[in-house]
C-alpha cells in the first residue's frame, strides 16, 4: 500500500475560491453584508478529484493521500478571528466531503484557524472538531501566521503549548506548513515554506520541546527544508550549542517528507536520513506542476525517485506505507478497521 | 593552489570587540562620549591569524583565504549610520592589515555599513575605499540589515541598483551574507544564514536582475542555502513562472560556495551544479567549529569532502583555483602581478 502523506486541496470548485474573495470583501468594508456558505454539490467534489489528485494518484500507483486544504489559501496573515474560522471550517468541510466521497483514497488533515499573535483556542477547537468528529488523522500547523513577517513565538515557546497538549491527546501529528508570504523578499513557493521548514527544525534543535512532550510529533514537508543537505552543519551545530545528538534527540519526534523534485535530492534524503524518519510525499497537487523536460516525468511524481532508490521489499513497505501509519496512528487505526 | 573564498575575522584581537561594545554603550547613552578606536599591535593581529585561521589553512593544504570581518558581528540592525560607518570600517581596517602581514595567505573582502531602511550612499563610499585604497577583492552584502525581520526592499528592487552600478564598475562580487538573526525564530548559522540564501536565490529566480547588469556576479555561500539540494524545485518553479531555465539566466552570475559540512552534501552539490559556479570554501572560523565524532575530522574542512569528489586535475585546478580567479578579477590580477 502506498500513501501519499502530503497532498492539499488546490483544485477545488470556484464557488469556494468565491466565498472566500467575498469574505475578504466583507472584512474590507463592514457595511457589507457576511456571505452565506456556498453551495457545492457532490458531484463538482468529485469532479474536482478525479480529474485532479485522484487521476494522478492512480496513474503513478498511489493508494491513499493525506488530504488538507490548500496550504497558500489558509492566510492565517488575515487577522479577523472569527473570519478565520469561518474560512476554516469551510476548507476542512470542503476536505471531509473529500475523504467521505473516496473513503479508499483520501484522509483528512485540517487546517487551523490561526491568525497573527491570536489565541489558539479556536485552533484547538477544530483540531477537536476535526479528528473526533470528522475522523482526520492530522493537522498543519503555521509557525509563521504573519506570512512572512515571523512575528510569532518559536515552536519551542509555552505559547503553543496548549495546542501541543491536545495534538498529544489526540494522539495525531501537525506538519508544520505556512502559508502564503506576504513578504516580497519571501516567494511562499520558492523560499518560504524552506525556510519555515529550516528555521523550526533549528528552533527544536535549540530547545527541548520533546523532552516535554515525548509524544508529540512534528512532520517537517519539502524534504526537512534545507536540513538534510546541511546534516553535517545541524549536527555540528547541536554539538557546538551543547545541544544532545540529532539522533535520539530531535529525530524520535520529527520526520521528513519526500516532497523532494529531482532524483539527487531524494538520494541525499534516502542517504543522511534514518529511513524511520521518512515518510513517502508528493505535495501534490502543489508547488511545482508540469513535466521536466530534461527527464519526461513530472517533477512532482516522487515515487518515481524513491523507486530509484536501492531498498529492499521491506524498506520500501517502511517508507511506502509503516512509517505512515506509525506516524499517523488514527490513520493506522482506519486502515486497520477497514482491513487494510 | 587552493583558494578558500569564505572566511571570517572571528578571531580578533580583544581591543576590537572592546571598543564595538563601547560604541554600542555609546549609542545607548547619548550623554557618554564616543569611543575612540582601539590601539591593536600587528603583534597582536598577527597572533590571532597564526594560531587560528592560518594554521588551520595550512594545516588543511590551503594557500589563501577570502578573509572577511565576522558576519555576525556587521549587526547592521544597529541603525545608527555614522555608527555603522565607524564599524565597518574598524572591521575593514583589520582585515587589511591582516592581509597587508599575511600577502601571499589572505586577501580581503570587506563590510559595508548598510542599516535598516538608510541609504547606501555609505556603504558605496566604504565599498570604493576597500577595493580602491585597501585592495579588496569583493563585498559581503546583506539582503536584510534588520537582523531577521526582511523589512528591506528584494535585491531585485532598484533600491540596490546604485551599490550594484559600483560592484560592476569596479569588476568585484558580492557575497550574499546576512548578519545576526535579532528574531527568535531565526537561529542565526542554523536558519537565518540558510534561508537568506535560498531567498535571495529564489528572489533572482523571479526577476532579471541580470539582464538590466549583465557583468553583476553573486556568491551564495553555505552551499546555496537549500538550492541545490531542491534544485528540481527551482528548475520546475522557474517553468512554472514562465521564467527562463535557470542555465543561462540566474546561473550565469550566481555562483554557490562548498561550505557545507558533510559529504553527501558536497556530492550533492557537485552532482546538480556545473563546476563553473561551484567555489571552494570552508567558511571557517565560521558557524561550526570542532571535530565530528562520526568521521573524526572538523565539520568545516571541506577540502576533504571535495577531494573525495571524482574530478580530474584540470576540474580540481578549476574548483580550487581558476573559478576564484574567474569570479573575483581582482585576485587574478594581484596574483598574476606576484607571479602566480
Amino acid at each position: 500500500m502506498i500513501i501519499d502523506i502530503h497532498g492539499h486541496f488546490t483544485t477545488t470548485p470556484p464557488a469556494h475560491q468565491s466565498f472566500r474573495d467575498a469574505q475578504l470583501g466583507w472584512l474590507a468594508d463592514p457595511q457589507s453584508s457576511q456571505p452565506a456558505l456556498p453551495d457545492i454539490s457532490d458531484d463538482e467534489v468529485r469532479e474536482s478529484i478525479e480529474n485532479n489528485q485522484l487521476k494522478i494518484l492512480r496513474e503513478r500507483g498511489g493508494d491513499l493521500m493525506l488530504f488538507s486544504p490548500k496550504a497558500s489559501g489558509m492566510e492565517h496573515h488575515v487577522p479577523d478571528q472569527a473570519a478565520a474560522t469561518v474560512w476554516a471550517q469551510a476548507c476542512n468541510d470542503l476536505v471531509h466531503r473529500v475523504a467521505k466521497l473516496f473513503p479508499d483514497n483520501f484522509a483528512g488533515v485540517c487546517q487551523l484557524p490561526q491568525t497573527p499573535g491570536g489565541s489558539l483556542d479556536d485552533s484547538i477547537a477544530e483540531l477537536r472538531r476535526c479528528v473526533e468528529t470528522l475522523g482526520f488523522v492530522g493537522c498543519n500547523l503555521n509557525p509563521d501566521p504573519s506570512g512572512g513577517h515571523w512575528t510569532s513565538k518559536p515552536m519551542t515557546d509555552e505559547f503553543w503549548f496548549p495546542l501541543y497538549e491536545v495534538l498529544v491527546e489526540l494522539d495525531v501529528p501537525a506538519m508544520v506548513h505556512v502559508s502564503a508570504s506576504c513578504n516580497p523578499n519571501f516567494h511562499s513557493l520558492g523560499a518560504h515554506y524552506l525556510n519555515a521548514d529550516t528555521s523550526v527544525f533549528m528552533q527544536l534543535v535549540q530547545g527541548d520541546l520533546f523532552g516535554r512532550f515525548p509524544d508529540l510529533r512534528f512532520v517537517i514537508p519539502h524534504g526537512g527544508g534545507a536540513v538534510p543537505y546541511h546534516w553535517g552543519r545541524f549536527r555540528g551545530l547541536a554539538d557546538r550549542l551543547g545541544r544532545p545528538p540529532l539522533h535520539g534527540h530531535v529525530m524520535s519526534n520529527v520526520f521528513f517528507d519526500t516532497s523532494v523534485y529531482h532524483q539527487a535530492g531524494i538520494d541525499l534524503l534516502a542517504e543522511v536520513i534514518d529511513l524511520d524518519n521518512i515518510l513517502f510525499a508528493s505535495e501534490m497537487l502543489g508547488a511545482v506542476r508540469g513535466v521536466d523536460p530534461e527527464s519526461g516525468h513530472h517533477w512532482d511524481d516522487t515515487k518515481r525517485y524513491v523507486d530509484n532508490l536501492d531498498l529492499d521489499a521491506v524498506q520500501r513497505r517502511q517508507l511506502f506505507e509503516l512509517n505512515a501509519r506509525r506516524v499517523y496512528p488514527r490513520l493506522d487505526a482506519q486502515l486497520t478497521a477497514a482491513g487494510k
